[in-house]
């Protein structure tokens, strides 16, 4: 069928199941063939078709609530909510999104990006309809990774011990971004391999019904035995005793076998932990025999072959940069460990963990177990090199402040895609960080101009024993700059001139350095000598250098692609403050005070104005209102 | 014994049982004795006197790594180690911590205050041995209320995953700080009332003995019912099945069942669980009979009768007077639902609970998951208030992010202890929040200046429908000023003149008003004439005000008790900034950049010249340095 035409789900209530397998197959077609142009969550997407199809057809979204964890896997439930002719735009500027979005269908009721919220979004629904007298359903879908973030279980616990009716679908596909660890997976593993639950279930009533009676005290312990049922072999008995009923696990491909077991679901009072297992990649070869996760996310690729259309840049990919400089010092230095919460391809550290297996730790979808488990590395000697998204670091603030930065640890965190991320939008920029960093004591907080400063950098965080240090770098690769051979380590809260000026002076650092170098070409042109800083170092900030440019007089620019509120340039600011300066004009450029979403980072970057022009307009009527000037014109 | 004469713990290595008994006698009657003057977490400590004499008995510390978890229970390890002599000075200013400190003794290997971080610790700790080629144990001690926070399941998880020798001590209390919810409280419920493992096991080995074998098929089940032993009757087998050794459940007041058991951990591979049980506030009876969580931590009080030494105000506490205006508003708005984790009665959520039990929900020490159910909530109409305390937000600095200001609900904040603490000292001041909150979008953050503004200021937080709400409040009492009978909502972002003047303006909120009302008073006195204003609007500012008192001219000094890096008054700089105003002086006051240690909030207050005195010298250092005073001198 022609899935543009779709409007809503209603239709899905009549089809046949040979009509459903038919509407299956045209929506695995529209997504491998849509996806390879735009790019996208392609390995979930073909996992969850038949899951979606079926939710749609025994529930009735948007009065059942479907919650989609992480969210990257709601594109099957857009194509069946009126979406597709949308799909061309998929995860461009003012485009389909990504995620589940409120604004874009009253089908999504509750938006993401992180992972492990579902649960926790569920029960609030949940425990409003029950004290509004509801009586609608409530189904988040959750994968096994997810399943191992701290807050999902910290739901699981509540929603078990409140006996609230929910549909808990898991959906376990063995592989969430990167294959699971973790106990749980271990758990989930058993299950998935012993078949099914109530197979085992009636041979075992079978053996018990052969025990002989010998006795009261037997009798009663058989009886025992009996109720303990729900313990033996492959039940859930994880999420029984937590009090969810446990179904499964059925085969998540398998129409008759879902609608048996959601029906089911229906009639159940309190918590059902519906056990799916599907296939991430399914009906699509190269994404089904994905193992590390390549085709979880993906940009355009050829169809025939699933090669991947190549980036035509040969700069190294930051995340490989940073990985691999710290692998080679490794090799000299026994205290370097690595951890990574669930992102071992993203953070590229493959190499890293086939060279040193036993100081490399993949601690699952758990950023708080992460930064405290670095800290406690850290309080023996060792030098833990954390790699970790700016986005999902905000998971672990209160660890950031209450054991490392307070306890004044030795971890070298590595804030991967700093600045904005761009077709992941707004749950996923890494703009907030500096906010969120900044204002805590013992930190230094530093970001390269390019590659090279870069390695110098990670040798520098390295050698750096005075407490934790965080090295920001974006999205994206290099510059492609020449590499020194020999790596040195950079004076702590030292910046750097990298273009001199005598009218004005911009300061900013790591991604948005060529703009200000841009900027002061601009401005030669325009008769306006600009000085171009490379402040690198976020905090502690280069005072001495302030400090000259302060008894300059003349205007400075703060430029950052971070939030402005609590940023680097209130940093400037307080800092001004402090030195009782108020005579020369500071003024700052970078992120408003408003979410930003999804699109090409430079289009994004054009909306909110962090831009070339801009820095040249700020600049120029900088110099024009100079408090200087005005007291000339007093 | 004279416990002040204890130096180190290798003296109970020799101890008969005999003489411990007697060891721990003292212990409690020094604890007893000391906390009756000082105050402290009596409770916990009581309960652990057993338990912590066998742990150094049995292992060696500060080799064999003890973790307290949350750390209020390490006082019987702080006199063991040599640190009697100094409880007389326990949580007062340059006294004894509260809390594990590593400045304070090198058997403190780890510091807490927030719960639940104890088992990411222990990882890396048990993770740097193995690397380092180590031997020594890890003993990371938690209680069954931390183990419900996601940051000590997201340990569980790995540890059990990676198989580390370690030695988790459950401590099970049956009662955290409130009695404890959750599902895995039942579970361990269930362990508690079902006796010993052991026992259970025999008996249905001895049941297995008597199957008898009827063909292949029965026979393999059979052995299959054999396998599944530890799953049975009342095995641990939550944690057995995330791959620990369970121990327990055994007496914590038992010096043989601690010992057995200990030894027969240290012997184990591979991490083990051993759960113990034990009775908080043991041998001092009005602890014991607490039934709601009120003797965990105490002021003084009476030895004899138990009776807490009053405190002299009348007026209402600033917890209770919020909780109490939200019930009296909940009446007649059905919308209004509150949650705490874990905190019903710091929060006095009691009275809330019991008139409305079906809209009142404790999830526990979880508070990821408390923040973003409340979103749940808020998605169907409901309007929450969630009472948390500001260090505790902390945990949920994502969840507001990206789940509550993101999506902009109507969830109502209320940040219980926001400002200095006191006696808890720097895990628990709360001065971080206003950094950590300012710089996301969508969300008012206020302040009252007295109780009577806080009552209309719940009722705007509850009027309140564009977004999420944030409420400040102190610690402790309000000031006894007269309350309105009549509720009123106060317009966002508006701020309120206390004091008319015209040389110069304090702004400020909250706790810190009476300093500069005072402040106001002394300079009237030098001559100088100042405004005061209640910036009682943290987020949005009140732009009209700011911008008529920057046509002024006159100086500007903000006031705050919370970190000034990111603070309200850097808010009060950029926006200066982005008005492009240079020519007036702002300074700011507040707390530096350190973390804050114990003692009266008074003395802290002193300590950072966050005083009467410095508000005076700045703004009349401010009045002199002016730059209007500057250009007439040009």
């Amino acid at each position: 069928m022609d899935l543009t035409q779709i409007t809503n789900p209603s239709f899905i209530k009549s089809l046949t199941k040979e009509q459903m397998t038919e509407l299956a197959a045209d929506i695995r077609k529209f997504l491998i063939e849509n996806l390879s142009t735009t790019g996208g969550h392609i390995g979930p997407n073909l996992g969850v078709v038949e899951l979606t199809i079926m939710m749609h057809k025994l529930f009735d979204s948007p009065e059942d609530k479907f919650i989609w964890d992480v969210g990257h896997q709601a594109y099957v439930h857009k194509i069946l909510t009126g979406r597709a002719g949308q799909f061309n735009t998929l995860r461009q500027y003012k485009g389909l999104s990504g995620f589940p979005k409120m604004a874009e269908s009253e089908h999504d009721v509750w938006e993401t990006g992180h992972s492990s919220t579902s649960l926790s979004a569920a029960m609030g629904m949940a425990l409003a309809r029950d004290m509004q007298g509801g009586s609608n359903y409530v189904l988040p879908v959750i994968g096994d990774g997810a399943l191992t973030g701290g807050m999902a279980l910290e739901a699981l616990n509540h929603i078990g011990h409140q006996k609230t009716n929910m549909i808990v679908i898991l959906n376990d596909n063995e592989m969430s971004i990167a294959p699971n660890v973790g106990a749980l997976h271990q758990i989930l593993g058993k299950l998935r391999t012993a078949g099914k639950y109530n197979s085992a279930k009636d041979e075992l009533e079978y053996i018990l019904k052969k025990i002989p009676a010998v006795g009261g005290k037997v009798a009663a312990a058989a009886e025992r035995v009996k109720d303990s049922l729900k313990y033996l072999l492959v039940s859930g008995v994880f999420f029984e005793e937590l009090g969810f009923t446990y179904l499964g696990p059925i085969d998540g491909h398998d129409f008759n076998d879902l609608e048996r077991n959601l029906l089911y679901a229906k009639k159940m009072e309190g918590p059902v932990l519906l056990h799916v297992i599907t296939k991430k990649g399914k009906g699509y070869r190269p994404a089904e025999d994905d193992k590390i996760g390549t085709w979880h996310g993906t940009g355009p690729y050829k169809i025939e072959t699933g090669d991947f259309v190549k980036s035509t840049t040969t700069a190294p990919s930051w995340s490989g940069l940073v990985a691999e400089t710290v692998r080679k010092l490794a090799r000299e230095d026994k205290r370097i460990a690595a951890i990574t919460p669930a992102m071992p391809v993203g953070s590229k550290l493959e190499s890293f963990a086939t060279e040193f297996p036993e100081r490399f730790f993949d601690v699952g979808i758990a950023e708080q177990h992460a930064v405290t488990m670095a800290g406690g590395l850290a309080t023996q000697g060792m030098k833990p090199f954390l790699a970790i998204y700016s986005t999902f670091l905000q998971r672990a603030y209160d660890q950031m402040l209450h054991d490392i930065t307070r306890q004044k640890l030795n971890v070298f965190i590595g804030i991967d895609r700093a600045g904005l991320v761009g077709a992941d939008g707004e749950t996923h920029q890494g703009v907030f960080d500096i906010a969120f960093l900044r204002h805590l004591p013992n930190l230094v907080i530093m970001m390269p101009k390019d590659e090279n400063e870069g390695q110098h950098m990670v040798k520098t965080a390295i050698e750096y024993n005075d407490g934790p240090i965080a090295m920001r770098y974006p999205r994206g690769n290099g510059l492609g700059v020449e590499m020194d051979e020999e790596l040195h380590t950079i004076p702590i809260g030292t910046w750097e001139v990298l273009r001199e000026g005598t009218d004005g002076t911009i300061l900013t650092f790591g991604t948005t350095i060529p703009m200000a170098l841009e900027a002061a070409e601009i401005l030669t042109g325009k008769g306006i000598d600009i000085k171009v800083i490379n402040a690198r170092f976020i905090k502690p900030l280069d005072t001495d250098m302030l400090d000259l440019l302060f008894l300059s007089g003349k205007p400075i620019v703060t430029l950052e692609e971070a939030v402005l509120a609590g940023g680097f340039g209130s940093g400037v600011l307080e800092y001004a403050e402090e030195k009782s300066i108020s005579d020369i004009t500071i003024k700052r450029i970078g992120i408003p005070d408003e979410f930003i979403e999804h699109g090409s980072v430079d289009k994004l970057l054009e909306e909110i104005h962090l831009t070339t022009e801009q820095v040249v307009k700020v600049m120029e009527e900088s110099i024009v209102n100079k408090p200087a000037v005005k007291k000339e014109n007093v």
